[in-house]
């Protein structure tokens, strides 16, 4: 058997106590399946004296994880410290400069580095793994470096991001608000005390960026990204795609379109037929649409010490096996130019809900501001807050449209000569639909 | 960039020109991305004259495949003959003892002689990938052999035939009985003229001896595998199931066991609320249940020309790109003896629907025998095949029981002696319930 592939792993938080864990538990198995064994020599974190619950005696203590990457006498760095600049770029840089392997779950680091990082990797001759930076547990980044390697892809979608989808699902299924949801999940440890990196959108959009290079061979473009967070949802949207037959999930979705390339981040309306609309609480699940494959689902945990760990682990046997893949899919020099498909060219159909003042004309002038945007009508809800049709009441009253397929720039514009027309209480709801099979 | 990986394609039907068409259109991209390209140089087929709306022209023809395997010059043999002997065995062993790597979609041959190919192709250091032998474009094969490296496999379960499953979906969906279901699936394509394989869970077994060996590490047992179809599932059944919160499907299991591992093909009741349950038509899904990862689901395709083309080609863009992986895992000379556990011995719930007499203490005289082989009742459904409860009628009315969990041994018990008490007119319909997340 070959040399024993000797492993440094810095950051020994959850996933990083996990993974040593998961090495001296399985160490045996990856060692007969791989044909070498694995083994931490070093670990670096800041607290030297905390029980971390796993025995770290045999390994070589660094508190400076960039001198690790520098000068520990390691084969693979593994990079848990997170952020995507300070010690986590640097000693990444400094191990891949120095022809060490990189395994990081630093899903912020790819999205803003990710080119750079693959470039680096590549002109030493070495591996940048990270399937634990996009979807935890789920084999997604495997899947599209190696699975769909004989695939054009048009659509990547998926959901995550476990707080959101977390929050929604408890939404939809206690019909509570968005806040009392999100306050229990702080409680229950699946929302962070300051959530918003989650709740807005921003942690789904870095896996986005990532994904969406896999794709279609692009350069990483991670401040091109559209992006709505779901605070604004409400129970009485939630309750209205029950009722039209959609379930309200954030996506993150890549499509290739005739101008371009989308990359969007939202909630989205999702027929509940689809396999993803059934996709409930913190996991998550990745779909890509290949022209040969079809589509091709994934779910799984998307989050959480031992499952993030597994595919770290996957990442280090993958290099002690000898398993040598590009780290964007393609070599980082023949990743294409990025080129931004405009959201107000984005076209689907659109879920529409105003508060609709009650007075004569007033739903006719919406149906003719809409139409006269060019957008047609698949299906109109008006429903009295419970007061019947004969009682005389001056509050706004709900009104939810679907639309056909249509342009997001229609949209807007119809919906800002209805906002101009005074017909409606509120800011409108917008919420985008996306086709699945 | 390397020299071109050359390719011999045996087999011509629907797969093996789909193949030849995506190695034509997206060959560029393999080539980018692995690092070198790849080139059919010869085909096997029977008939040199039929149009297979691909261009053969630059390829050596072989009218025998076993020929092409011993002669072309060829990396890779691509073995899509079809059956677990004769020529697709023979030339696939006469690639392999060669040197010449080995792609298969063939599960029977797995089935039946993948231990021993398996030991053949690590001792002339080739691959013999087949991600297409098991759900088609599932990446179920890689995602078992390479992304658990780091876990203990305790199940692995899933659809893996799709005609049996457009079937059950039909049969809930329509109302209609198995025969009009099978009738419509083989009008449409989606099940054989003869369908006895399918429909009688065969196809199933042969993928879930595969799955048994890569989630266990242990020999290929694909003969001591419990099997039953579907053709006994009426839409009774089908009726109860959903009433009871279940959905019926043909599921392979594979699971280890305090005294052995179970591998069962039946018709199985999951609950509504999994992902298994969502999975209708013709789609296959596979979930894998990892100590670390939790569980994973992979969806997607699991027949079909262009997604079984997908896999293959992975399968050989993971040959150019230089990646080994051992066929089945863990290398072949270190796969465990299997040890079967009896299916009598399995523990689970139970579904069970009884045709009973209508006389007075019929139903005492079958609860008495549940409680006699210690098995507790979870639910007790009896209805009335239409009639009120105060007309006196003699024909049979159909009781369902859902049992607690209990073991195979003493359900049988239990409705043996209830057949034998003479107060069911039927033999009883027995479904086992799969405990899910």
């Amino acid at each position: 058997m070959a040399k024993a592939l000797k492993v440094g792993v810095a950051g020994l938080g959850t996933v990083g106590a996990s993974l040593v864990r998961l090495l001296s538990v399985h160490g045996a198995k990856i060692a007969k399946n791989a044909g070498r064994a694995v083994e931490v020599s070093a670990v670096s974190a800041r607290d030297k004296t905390r029980d971390r619950g796993v025995d770290l005696s045999a390994m070589t203590w660094f508190s400076d994880p960039v001198e690790m990457a520098r000068s520990a006498k390691i084969d693979v760095f593994v990079e848990l410290i997170g952020g995507d600049s300070g010690p986590a770029e640097d000693s990444v840089r400094a191990a891949l400069a120095r022809g060490v392997h990189v395994v990081t779950a630093n899903k912020a680091l790819l999205a803003r580095h990710g080119v750079s990082l693959a470039g680096l990797a590549e002109a030493n001759g070495v591996c940048l793994n990270y399937e634990a930076a996009v979807a935890g547990g789920i084999p997604i980044v495997k899947t599209m470096r190696e699975t769909l390697a004989g695939n054009e892809v048009s659509r990547v979608y998926g959901i995550l991001n476990g707080t959101c989808n977390y929050i929604l699902t408890r939404m939809e299924a206690e019909g509570i608000s968005f806040e009392d949801c999100l306050a229990e999940a702080q409680r229950l440890g699946y929302a962070e005390a300051d959530p918003t990196f989650d709740i807005e959108g921003n942690d789904t959009a870095h896996k986005l960026a990532i994904l969406t290079s896999l794709a279609f061979g692009t350069k990483i473009s991670d401040d091109t990204i559209y992006i709505e967070g779901i605070t604004s949802i409400t129970t009485a949207d939630i309750q209205a795609a029950d009722e039209l037959g959609y379930r309200i999930k954030l996506l993150g979705v890549a499509q290739r379109t005739d101008t371009g390339i989308e990359q969007r981040v939202h909630p989205t309306m999702v027929p509940k037929s689809s396999a993803i609309a059934r996709i409930d609480g913190v996991l998550n699940a990745v779909a890509v649409d290949g022209d040969f494959v079809g589509e091709v689902v994934l779910v799984g945990p998307g989050a959480g010490g031992s499952a993030t760990a597994s595919s770290v682990a996957a990442d280090i046997a993958d290099i002690a096996r000898g398993d040598r893949t590009p780290v964007l899919g393609a070599p980082a020099g023949e990743l294409e130019d990025y080129i931004r498909a405009r959201m107000r060219k984005h076209e689907g159909g659109y879920y529409i809900r105003l508060a609709v003042y009650d007075r004569p004309g007033a739903f006719a002038e919406i149906a003719t501001c809409m139409a006269t945007a060019g957008i047609s009508l698949e299906s109109i809800v008006q429903r009295r807050n419970g007061t019947p049709y004969d009682v005389q009441d001056a509050a706004p009253q709900p009104v939810i449209l679907i639309t056909h397929e249509t342009t997001e720039e229609a949209v807007k514009a119809a919906l800002e000569v209805i906002l101009s027309k005074g017909v409606v209480a509120d800011q409108p709801q917008m919420i985008r639909i996306e086709n699945m099979n």
